[in-house]
């Protein structure tokens, strides 16, 4: 069966985010208040699996292993299987 | 009020994405196949406006001006409102 995961990875809360600063600060220059801008990475992942839960152990280790650093970040993984 | 816009920034389809084709080879690398890994941004901005379509004409105007380049992206907002 083929599986889509996707994977959103986000800092972990307290964790200095100078993209999101910057943006905020350039969205200022242009007139465009806010209050905060946090910036995370979307993963979009297809793969093969005998089930869904296959996928989400070669998901995990996935973000274990290369995708997330859990030192920094947080990750969610939302599965869903293609027709 | 309060709101909290969530900005996914993705490339077109058929545009490459370097970043994801070299997590798919090293992905292959340590042992998982995948069949395409495909990355985006996501941006959260909390913002005020006075309701909800001021701020997603708000939101839309800053991915316009500065977030997405509509050469390359195409964007979609998820808007809420924070009590």
């Amino acid at each position: 069966m083929q599986y889509q995961a996707e994977v959103t990875i986000e800092l972990k809360a307290g964790m200095l985010d100078p993209e999101g600063t910057t943006i905020k600060r350039a969205l200022e220059h242009l007139g465009y208040g806010t209050d905060s801008v946090r910036t995370a990475k979307k993963y979009t992942i297809t793969l093969q699996a005998k089930n869904i839960d296959a996928a989400r152990v070669n998901v995990e280790e996935m973000c274990q292993k290369l995708i997330a650093n859990p030192i920094i970040h947080n990750y969610e993984i939302f599965l869903r299987e293609l027709e």
